[in-house]
């Protein structure tokens, strides 16, 4: 990562209409935010400007974006520690602090009536992605519910503020009447942003003597735990909820769920299944995973979890010539950086073709990869790279993505993250 | 298109053991095939070995492939006019017509057992593709069922043959007991494989003196008409059955289906819409259309057809300022090359902005390609062009493909072809 100096370099000299802070950028950004991106990297950043009176602009702080010809593209969202220095959050100039927030509540508003109308809450459903950052206009803000619980995380500097807090609370209360609204860091991201700690207190609850930080929340007509105590990350993928069903259609006989976390598709396939087996690193998942087990006496499957490493397991499963009629592939993403790509395209194909090797003929491979930094063509291409390695006749059914609470940007492709490819192994 | 020389050029001696034809390709091919991929093109076949006592090789024999310095690569059916010269259909050499047809037999019987698994009959549901050519590893081989009457269709010399006829007539009767089976030409593949036409009596009818010839078949709970006897082309888009479906799920108020055909989504529409206009070129398909809703008095909206140039109409209505809650472009293929690809994403372009332009904020814009020679990333990329063009806010819900009975190689970036994304339009 190109280092900024210290110092704002060729500061330039502000024009009189200028009070607020402003950044020149490179023409290649500028292209890029004219094309639909929102993103500006530290390294595409040919000036920047305080305010009048001021010698630096403040990390959070709103910033007037021109191209190097000082032609205007809009407002963005300043960081002084992260990499994406600015975030557009309007192609206004000169926002200001309040009319970014009035701009906010319409935009929660906006997002949180999306998801009432894509899947309104049912006895089926009652826990979605209620705001997804820039897929919903809403840089650096994402909120999930719980059935009873609302779980915000402010990602940048420009959104771990309380006034966006105070705005958040206020209209996700009154659009949702949720029991507790609670802030959950997520530690990487408060590194990468020099970001405090937020309180571990509930940012609203509706009982301040016992406030309501564990439920039961129901995708597909199955019962799951939520522990916003707990130090594990998010309770299921609900980004994944509309490919546990699908799953769940195509899973038969004995099902192995490689990265099951919580058991998400390995509960879903024991609706169907005889036999199932999830396997993971995290003895804590798998030990939520066999709670959420006992939360759903309906399934038809005998469940069996088995502590891990994916690698390995397959490696001495296959070894052991184990065969299964379906095969789900879930792993964390591996790729946490464009360099760590190749690396990850390894793991994938090793993954994909020790699972096509374990199918017995006529066999279901649910192959999933939520790396930012894989594209769907190479997944798709590493999966295909598996296909003809394994000497398997392999018949491509479904190419799925993120349901559909989890929009993504078109102009933006970053925000299009996960894959789940459904495929035959004959 | 390269043309192979009147006489095959360097026929090599044929070996002692070698009996059948063959053909020896080059390695760019060879490096192909072990990919996993099935054709090869004509520019790509090194040398054609006749059979001995021979001087040619016949259109539709087996070939044995083999890479340039003779190492075996399988068996593939041979044409003597298309461009696609080799159709692999087996990774044996020296495959006899009769184990040629035995696979066949076996194939068809996997292939039914795919679509029985995938959708069963049932009163939502009683039309699917049965036989997806290369997706089934059954090369120049398609077949559809309406209800009571399947559909067949032989695209290549190797396939186009009454021994295949009539394995496939035997199968599909027995496993499906149709009330009709016939034969149905594609004149233009007909025309690059210089291929007779077929009888136009059906290969099985339960009727000999009165052949079922038209039926009304069901979708999605939706009833159609399909007659075997029309011109037309097949009747309803059965690989776009589920994105009918998820386009009646997002639906609501005005909705507007470009190059509506026969009424597939435009019907889907109407079960949600207060009202729908579909619009089309072909006046034959509205008429069917307009018969299609007649079988669908349940539907809730007001519909009405429109004869008219999609372009034409959107560029009038669109000058008009015409709104609307839902649009459907649904065009017919541009791109029938690879050299028209360039000239189909203009038109992509185009259709997609005056959509954009065109919706009311919070709409649905459902945007398809089935262009063969249009990648998922190239037909993202148009579409992301328009939205940064529009000037709206757009967010991508669902990038579907087609339905799971149409399934995709993943060796075979061919067979990937239908693209359907969802997008809401703020």
């Amino acid at each position: 990562m190109p280092k900024l100096p210290a110092e704002p370099r060729a500061v330039k000299i502000a024009a009189p209409q200028q009070h607020g802070p402003a950044a020149t950028i490179t023409r290649r950004a500028a292209d890029r935010l004219r094309a639909g991106h929102l993103w500006v990297y530290r390294s595409d950043i040919e000036s920047l400007i305080p305010p009048l009176g001021a010698t630096d602009i403040a990390g959070g702080a709103l910033v007037t974006v021109t191209d190097s010809r000082g032609i205007p593209l809009g407002t963005a969202l300043y960081s002084s520690a992260s990499q994406i220095a600015l975030r557009v959050v309007s192609s206004e100039t000169a926002l200001t602090r309040e009319a970014y927030l009035v701009q906010l509540g319409e935009r929660v508003n906006a997002a949180l009536t999306l998801r009432e109308q894509l899947a309104p809450d049912s006895a089926q459903n009652n826990a979605s992605r209620l705001i997804f950052s820039e897929a919903d206009d809403l840089p650096g803000i994402i909120a999930d519910r719980y059935n009873d619980i609302v779980i915000l995380q402010l990602l940048t500097q420009g959104t771990a503020q309380d006034d966006v807090r105070h705005i958040l609370t206020e209209t996700l209360r009154e659009r949702l009447h949720p029991a507790t609204i609670i802030e959950r860091p997520d530690p990487k991201i408060r590194e990468l942003e020099q970001l405090a700690a937020p309180s571990s207190a509930p940012l609203y609850t509706n009982d301040q003597s016992d406030p309501t930080l564990t439920t039961v929340f129901t995708i597909n007509g199955l019962k799951l735990n939520y522990d916003a105590a707990s130090g594990q990350k998010t309770g299921a993928f609900l980004d994944q909820r509309l490919n546990y069903a699908a799953a769940a259609r195509y899973a038969k006989g004995h099902a192995l769920d490689v990265c099951t976390y919580q058991g998400g598709f390995a509960l879903h396939m024991a609706q169907h299944c005889d036999q199932v087996t999830g396997i993971d690193a995290s003895r804590a998942a798998l030990e939520v995973a066999d709670r959420n087990l006992e939360l759903n006496p309906q399934l038809k499957a005998e469940v069996e979890w088995i502590e891990a490493d994916a690698f390995e397991f397959l490696r001495e499963y296959e070894a052991a010539g184990e065969k299964f009629d379906t095969i789900v592939l879930d792993p964390p993403a591996f790729a946490k950086s464009k360099r760590a790509a190749e690396g990850a395209l390894r793991g994938y194909k090793e993954l994909n073709l020790r699972a096509m090797k374990m199918l017995k003929p006529g066999g279901t491979l649910i192959t999933c990869s939520c790396s930012h930094h894989v594209s769907p063509e190479e997944f798709t291409a590493v999966v295909a790279s598996a296909v003809s390695d394994a000497g398997r006749r392999v018949q491509l059914l479904e190419a799925r993505g993120a349901a559909p609470d989890h929009p993504a940007i078109l102009t933006l492709p970053e925000t299009t993250y996960l894959k789940c490819l459904t495929c035959r192994v004959n």
